[in-house]
């Protein structure tokens, strides 16, 4: 840790993330989920909390929620901080709030440092970065990238609702998303909790990420036979169980070679496993499984989702069983962080002497969409155990100002060499 | 088939099934699930039915709904008739229904026989014979048998309801269970569909019941580490799934070597699968199996258990993950059917030129309780391609008067015996 005086209001920060994080559905802290009336809640607090710091606040067409920061230099172009406001169900208090603060306190302390940047500098509360009830994450930062499209726009929710009508509903106009796409940014930096163990396990300050995963999410539906669990002879079955478990075993040991092979960071899960009509005395007759899958290279997905059809198809016919769906939900491209950004946050971590080691960042995260539009990079800050998206979630009021810090600092360069 | 005309009314009773299975959740037929107010929707019908036959109906302190007609002969014991109104979830309009009606049938075709019985006739729909959302199974025949016990009226459902505030709930008394107990029972006669394939494949009209297999049920809880999909490398993980899916496929394979040992039926099947939390991008913490063992020799089943949880243990410690939970949910005996019973259900077959044989019961039913404290038997019609438990279970209308027919010649016969 570093010991010098920093440039970051430690405790404001730790007063602004529990004060965001009190706003939640009180039967499942810490829930605020995008869309919802609690998220708004949250959003009208942020929005003064923006005001209180002399930024201009607005909604943009898809709804992200900004504030500016004029700069001394006309027609400068914004350096972007920030990160979500939302998120999962029973979550956590710092994924994606950290790093909304964060960008706050950095145009706090440059006040507070008798600092006037040249850049504009722009706060911004990405809308919907966790999965959401309309079958997307990361929707403002797509929407900011031009990658948010009609098709995605038509998804809907359990109730019917159109995603459209929803960002509609929060104060965008999706009639003009094509207003929100930017192409005005000179840098993006977003501070966010790892959600993993490895700046812990190496007593490491900070994390400097190389580059964000792409996530792959790939459905496989088996159809067997319901048939009577007493009734029905071992060798008369057509059990979509047995197909499912063979294919969770599979993913995870083709995954696990996968990640040994030195070619870069590479994890697949099944995280939704669905069996019907899930009765004790039931053959189950259906078994829904998902799959999660993450590279810094997209060569092993490729390879791994070639395998994984093959094998899909494979047990079926072992199994006597009908592979009803084999879908993919989504596939999106692992992201490189800038070089250049990732130096001056490095060097802005070193000014303090904060620790810090490079990695990659297994979640996804709205850098990886703002990376399509300007040049991006990330800073972890370690997190407890590693426990995120559930409420025991947590990080230190030190790991996040020297988080902080790192960002003033990198912005602080940033400022100067674009001048 | 049997040509000669039949002592019992087809349509009448055909008519009655239909109705009683119209009683559904009208968005997954055909469900009548125990302790639901669909379920006391359809008993406030049979009750109707009951009484229309001249019944004098009660629900006992088990809450099992009884019509009795009296015989002529002052103390003699009663011949009890029935099965159960309750279905699974997404189930069939037979099972267990089919066998209610035919008690009923067996009444209204003796008074339309002018024939009066000097034993009583009881009419019985017992409560809550498929799996309960309380874990259990038979809960009004093993109250009526004596062996519903305290630790089994404290099971919960998801919703934290007690069993035997559930009990209470529906009209019984559970304080006073005891009374619920009987010992008076001359012989008790169940009609059931088979469930299975062996008549349809041997075209045969009825099956003689010579055992009722046992069934034992174990759940097993594998608690890992809800970790983040994408931010836990695969060799920090503790995957529940991973050793749910092991467990899974130990129980089909053992299973399998000891059906064809030849030491008479056994299955195993893992009916129930819940993970938790069950998200796509969060490695499963949590994973629960229920296990359904049967068997005619409960010699196979005791090896089966010690088998099973000695590698339930040993692919905990593989996987790294915590055996929560390794609990034995029931754990009941086969049971032999009683022999002269069974004989008078094939005389009842033969006076009307049904072809008849004898098979095992691969499925539990009440009639495995009542034969703990009177002579019972059953008696199986055929159902099309063994299905059972699901919406496309089907029997045909000559099929149940074939069978209500040889119960109604077995009353006759067992009136007549026991005079």
């Amino acid at each position: 840790m570093g010991t010098s005086r920093l440039p970051v209001d430690q405790d404001r920060m730790w007063n602004d993330v529990m004060a965001l994080a009190a706003i939640t559905d009180p039967d499942r802290p810490y829930t605020r989920r995008s869309f919802s009336q609690r998220f708004l809640e949250g959003r009208d607090w942020l929005r003064r909390r923006f005001e209180d710091a002399g930024l201009s606040v607005r909604l943009d067409q898809a709804a992200n929620l900004i504030g500016r920061l004029e700069g001394t230099e006309a027609g400068a172009p914004p350096i972007m901080l920030g990160s979500h406001s939302d998120t999962v169900p029973s979550g956590g208090r710092f994924d994606g709030i950290a790093g909304v603060i964060v960008a706050l306190e950095i145009v706090r302390a440059m006040k507070d440092a008798g600092y006037r940047s040249r850049h504009p500098i722009e706060v911004v509360d990405f809308l919907a970065e966790e999965p959401s009830e309309y079958g997307i994450s990361c929707v403002g930062s797509r929407a900011m990238a031009g990658a948010l499209d009609d098709k995605m726009l038509a998804y809907t929710n359990a109730a019917g609702e159109k995603l459209a009508d929803a960002i509609r509903r929060v104060g965008g106009n999706p009639e003009r998303l094509a207003e929100a796409r930017r192409s005005d940014i000179a840098g993006f930096l977003e501070l966010h909790i790892e959600q993993g163990l490895v700046l812990q396990n190496n007593k490491i300050d900070l994390g400097l990420v190389t580059a964000i995963v792409g996530i792959t999410r790939i459905e496989v539906i088996y159809k067997g036979e319901a048939d009577h669990a007493g009734a029905t002879p071992m060798d008369y079955r057509h059990d979509a169980s047995l197909a499912a478990a063979q294919l969770i075993l599979f993913v995870n040991r083709a995954a696990r070679e996968l990640a040994e092979q030195g070619k870069g960071y590479f994890v697949a899960t099944t995280g939704i496993i669905d069996i019907h009509p899930n009765a004790s005395n039931v053959v189950p007759g259906q078994a829904r499984l998902v799959f999660d899958i993450r590279a810094e290279d997209y060569a092993l997905v490729a390879d791994f989702k070639a395998a994984l059809e093959r094998e899909s198809r494979a047990i079926a016919q072992r199994e006597r069983v009908e592979l009803a769906r084999y879908a993919i939900l989504s596939d999106t491209q692992p992201t490189a962080c800038d070089a250049h950004l990732r130096d001056l946050l490095g060097r802005g971590a070193e000014r303090h002497g904060f620790s810090a080691m490079t990695l990659a960042s297994g979640a996804g995260h709205d850098a990886a969409f703002v990376a399509k539009i300007a040049p991006s990079a990330m800073l972890f800050i370690p997190c407890r155990d590693g426990k995120s998206h559930a409420p025991e979630e947590w990080t230190e009021p030190e790991q996040i100002a020297a988080g902080a810090t790192a960002i003033f600092e990198a912005v602080r360069l940033l400022d100067g060499h674009n001048s």
